[in-house]
Order: structure tokens, then sequence, then C-alpha cells
């Protein structure tokens, strides 16, 4: 029998979870509420991508790298970071107790992760050069009952779709994390300027939110951010540096938001909120012992959640954001054109 | 100008908050905001003490680099773990703003970690043998404006009050959740045979919870917690194992609080925990990726909190539950007899 969580897909260690699992069974044939995509690209994590760079060296390494994983575990999930990325393709085949509601032909992409989801490749990545994050290729994957897929959207091009899609969890926690705070509540963004943190931005302030801050590392960034008119106030502080990022905030905030994604960042998150406050932390480099015993030792009475990937609704709350807010898309656009390979 | 952080108790590197640096100022005399106490006892994280028994073997070796740690750094802060402990001392001195409400001669546990609490230790820990967590010393200590300590209870031994502070946070916070939930709310706690765990039950019965599931590892602890009558149902799993675990629980709770203090829980709670409920992590071991991206693989639409040791109020709280729930009382003490040195 299937599992809505995979768990027929495991092939080792079997009674765990495709994502704890080691390898994966990943034959393209749909089981009775599985859904099989023809994969077009991978999009790999950035920590994930980064590391293989610096243990492998030339981008013909990091592509065999990326081979042999695959090829190895049935799924692309980096052993070092544990992190994966997430995936385009079309619909091949829709088993008849899916619930996903997709159909064949649909232009999708995963919104689970990769270190999670079947994938075979067929191409031997041979249009890849492993100088990018973005892996096109040939190949199939397999999504489960509880997996979770957009459609891409015919009006956005597609690699702009993918990188709001990639982030698309964070403004829909701010949304339901600042109206729960209440109409006017002051919120601040650490990384105000990036993907998460300018789409936080914009979902805070249609949430009602009161007073609110973008914190930026840099002059330059501040400066996109204001141009883009996201926040009220652009501040220019080091996110690790809990007193600089204090001294910059001023009055400590109802919510912040943590987007910025290098580690160290959970005092300063602490002393910039309030007591009574929420902080919602979406970067994977927060550390949950820092942030635990931080807040301990600050004797802060500040409510903690760990950014939890998934609400429903989050993908199309996210591009309706870029459709409508030219100042986040332009940052999108921006951003893409200085990280596009060459 | 004191720091109600202690900013100016910290030698390197400048500007870290007490906790982050590497070393403190530990001279005994008090800043205005301060309170400085005599130490009578340390209390080692158990994390820690496990880590330096690994690591130098014999208990006089295990002394010697508590000693050393805390000459070196200033203050009792594990550098390998993180992690620090608490202290009993009695108050000697009282600066003329400190806000804290203690007096001269106030015998106090206090509630932020080792790691931020300048320490100087006077008598070469001469009386402890290296053999428990538990440090019987002399020297002085200091705490901070914003620091937190806890008068001892008259009422209760010294080892059993400072056994229900260590963990007091777990409660309080189980409470207000639980709360939050809304009356009836069902509530699963994985590990509900431990410290945190047994007060975390009593605390969520109190607050109104409806079906209340213990978790625990072994049917030897299943009986202390049924004898104890903590609650509803008690069962069996691994909770490293998330199928086991939700097969062990039947249907998802609207609460779930972690007190199992190994790695590896997180999928588990996911799985137990209802669409729209909510997950409390106390345990240090906690992995914040892999929450994060367990519930986004899951889809699972949990709310994720990371167990915030302060909470006001929370040393009475916990204090309080022990002097009037017999059972949790009982399972505290035979805890004691089990662990006590020997």
């Amino acid at each position: 029998m299937s599992s809505s969580y995979g768990l027929h897909r495991v092939l080792e260690p079997v009674g765990v979870l495709p994502q704890q699992a080691w390898r994966l069974r990943t034959d393209p044939r749909a089981w009775p509420d599985e859904v099989v995509l023809d994969v077009a690209r991978l999009n790999l994590d950035a920590a994930s991508y980064r590391q293989l760079r610096e243990q492998h060296g030339s981008p013909e390494a990091v592509r065999e790298a990326v081979l042999e994983i695959i090829e190895t575990r049935g799924k692309m999930h980096n052993p070092v970071t544990g992190s994966g990325g997430m995936l385009l393709g079309t619909v091949r085949e829709v088993g008849p107790e899916s619930p996903l509601g997709l159909r064949v032909g649909d232009r999708v992409a995963t919104l689970v992760s990769l270190t999670l989801t079947p994938l075979r490749i067929e191409d031997g990545l041979a249009d890849w050069t492993g100088e990018t994050e973005q892996v096109p290729c040939r190949g199939t994957a397999v999504l489960f009952g509880r997996s979770i897929a957009a459609r891409l959207p015919d009006d956005l091009p597609d690699e702009l779709a993918l990188s709001v899609l990639d982030v698309c969890g964070a403004p829909a926690l701010t949304d339901r994390v600042v109206r729960e705070a209440g109409p006017g509540a002051s919120v601040l963004v650490l990384g105000g300027g990036g993907k998460s943190g300018s789409l936080s931005l914009v979902a805070a302030r249609r949430a009602g939110a009161g007073r609110l801050v973008a914190l930026v590392p840099t002059e330059e960034e501040a400066a996109s951010v204001r141009a883009a008119g996201l926040a009220d106030e652009v501040v220019v502080a080091d996110a690790r540096d809990p007193v600089g990022v204090l001294d910059a905030v001023g009055t400590p905030v109802a919510v912040t938001v943590v987007c910025v994604d290098v580690p160290g960042c959970e005092h300063g998150a602490v002393l910039a909120t309030a007591d009574g406050g929420t902080i919602v932390f979406f970067s994977m480099a927060t550390s949950f012992a820092a942030a635990a015993l931080g807040a301990e030792g600050l004797a802060a009475d500040v409510r903690m959640l760990i950014g939890n990937g998934y609400v429903p609704g989050h993908a199309e709350f996210a591009l309706d954001l870029v459709r409508t807010e030219p100042g986040v898309r332009a940052l999108f656009e921006r951003r893409e054109r200085h990280t596009s390979p060459t």
C-alpha cells in the first residue's frame, strides 16, 4: 500500500520518512496517490551548491558530484549540508487517488524539498555546465499524496516564478503572525533587502503593520530597499551584532522576522523584540540553542517561531505580491540580473 | 555605565553579550544594578557534564577541566557543548538600582544560564569529587539587571527545588500554549516521564487540556507515569521513529510538547500534531533545520515554537505544581534517589 508520506518509496533504512532516508526508490510509475513529473530543471539550494563548489573545485567535478549523489540516493540530498532545493517539470502521470489537483501537461514547481523527492536523471546532466545553481536536465520525479507543487503562472517568467516560490513560506507566515499581533503592530525584518525579506516586508504592510523597519547590511542595499519603498525606516547594521541591531532599531518592535542567512542573528532579534512580541526565524542558519538560551539569558518574554516553509496558499500569496508590488518585483529582477550565469 | 544585559562585564570580545563572550570580568563588587552572590553549589547542565566525562575520563580530570574553564572564561561555559547550568547561593550585596527585589541573605537559585554569569571560584573546588553534576563550592557570582533568580522555598528540600527550577520554563510555556489552544485541547507530551515532561503534563491538565497523552520510551517508565496519574493515555514508542510515534498516538493532537533530550524527535512531533496545531520544542537537542524542513516536507500546517526558558512567574508556577501534585513530586523524588551520588 502506498503512504501519503512516501514511506513506500524508502529503500533504506526501511521505516523512516523519505527525508531521513539514505536511498529512495525512483521508478517513474505513479502509485495510486502519486504524481510523476518529467523534470526540466533543478534549482539547487544555495547552501548546498556553495558547499559542492568548495569541496569539488571545478564545475565539471561539481556536475559529477551532483550526478553521483542523485544516482546513489535516488534524490538530490546533499549529505554534507542536509539540504536539497526544488525542481521544475511537467506532469506526466497522475495516480487516480492523487489529492494534488494536478493534470497531465501542467507545468509545476515542487514546493517540498528535493531531499525527499524521488529523482531519476536520464541525460547525465549533459546540458549543465556545473556553474550555476539552476540545473537544466531530463529525468523524472515523484510527488506523494502530501507533497506540494505549484502550477507555474503564465504571466511571469519561469525564473522569476521559481525565485519567488523558493521562499514563498516566509511572506505567508509573516502575514499570519502580523495579523495575530493586531492592527498597527510594529514590524522589523532583518535582511529586508533579500528575497524572503522583501516579500516579508510587503506581506507585513498588507497585513496591517504599523511602523515597518528593514535592517540591511550595507548602504547600497539600504538604497535599493528605500527606492523600492518597502519600509518606513531602513537601517544599516550587522545583524550578528545584538547591541548594534538594538541601537539601529531603537524602540523594540512587536514582530521581528529573521531572513538573514548567516549564523548568529538570534540575540539581535531577541533584543530588538518587545516583551510579549514574536520572532519568526526563517533563516536556515538559525541555531535552536542560541535562540532558546539567548531569550532565557536576557529574560525576554518573546514567542519564537521556527519558520515553517508550508502555509496553505503560500505559493499564490507570494506570486500575487510580486505581481502587484512593483517595488518587490524590481528587487527580484535586479537580483536575477546580478546572479544570472555569465 | 553598567548595562542591564551585563555588557560592562564582557572582557573579550568587547561589544558582544555576556553569553557570546569568550571571557567575563568577575570582580565581586556590585555595579549599581547588580547583585553579588556567595555561591554554594553549581548545577552543571547534563549535556555539559556528560561531554566533560567523555573527554576527560577520570573524575579528577573533570574537576580540573571545570576549574580551568571557569578560571579562563570567568564563567562556567563549556566550549564544546555551549551550555552551562545554574547555581545556588546567598545574596551578599545588592546594588542600589537592582530591579530584582532580592535582599542580603536571601538564598537563591539563578534561572539564567551559567554561560552568561560572571563566576569566581575561591576553594579550588576542593569539596567536589568530580563525580556528580552538582558541584559544592565557595565563590562569587554576579546577577545583572535583566538576570533572573528565584528565592529558594523554605518548604521544599534544596535538591528538589533545584531540580524543579532547572526546567521551570517548560510547564509555564505549556500552560500558556494549552490555554491559547482553548478548553479541551488534546495534548501530547513526548518524554512525559522526565522532569520537564511530567511538569508539562500536569501544567497541561490544569490549563484545561482534554485528551492528555504521555509518550515514553520504556514500559517501566510507562508504569511510573501511570502510577503517578499524570495522563489519560500512556504510550510506549521511540520518539525518534516518526511513524511509530504516529501509530502510538493515533489521532493527532492539538498541542505537542517535546521534552525528549535526544536528537531526531522533530518529525514524530510533526506527524503527531494536527493541522492548525502547535508544537513546543523544549529539548536542547532540537534541530532547527529538521523541524523547519520536516514540517514543510510533510505539508504540515503546524506552528512550531522554540521553547523559551523564560516566562514571567515560571519559578513559582513550577514549584507550586510540585507542592500540590503528589504524582509529580513522587516522580522527582524517585529520580533523585536513582541519580544521587553513590
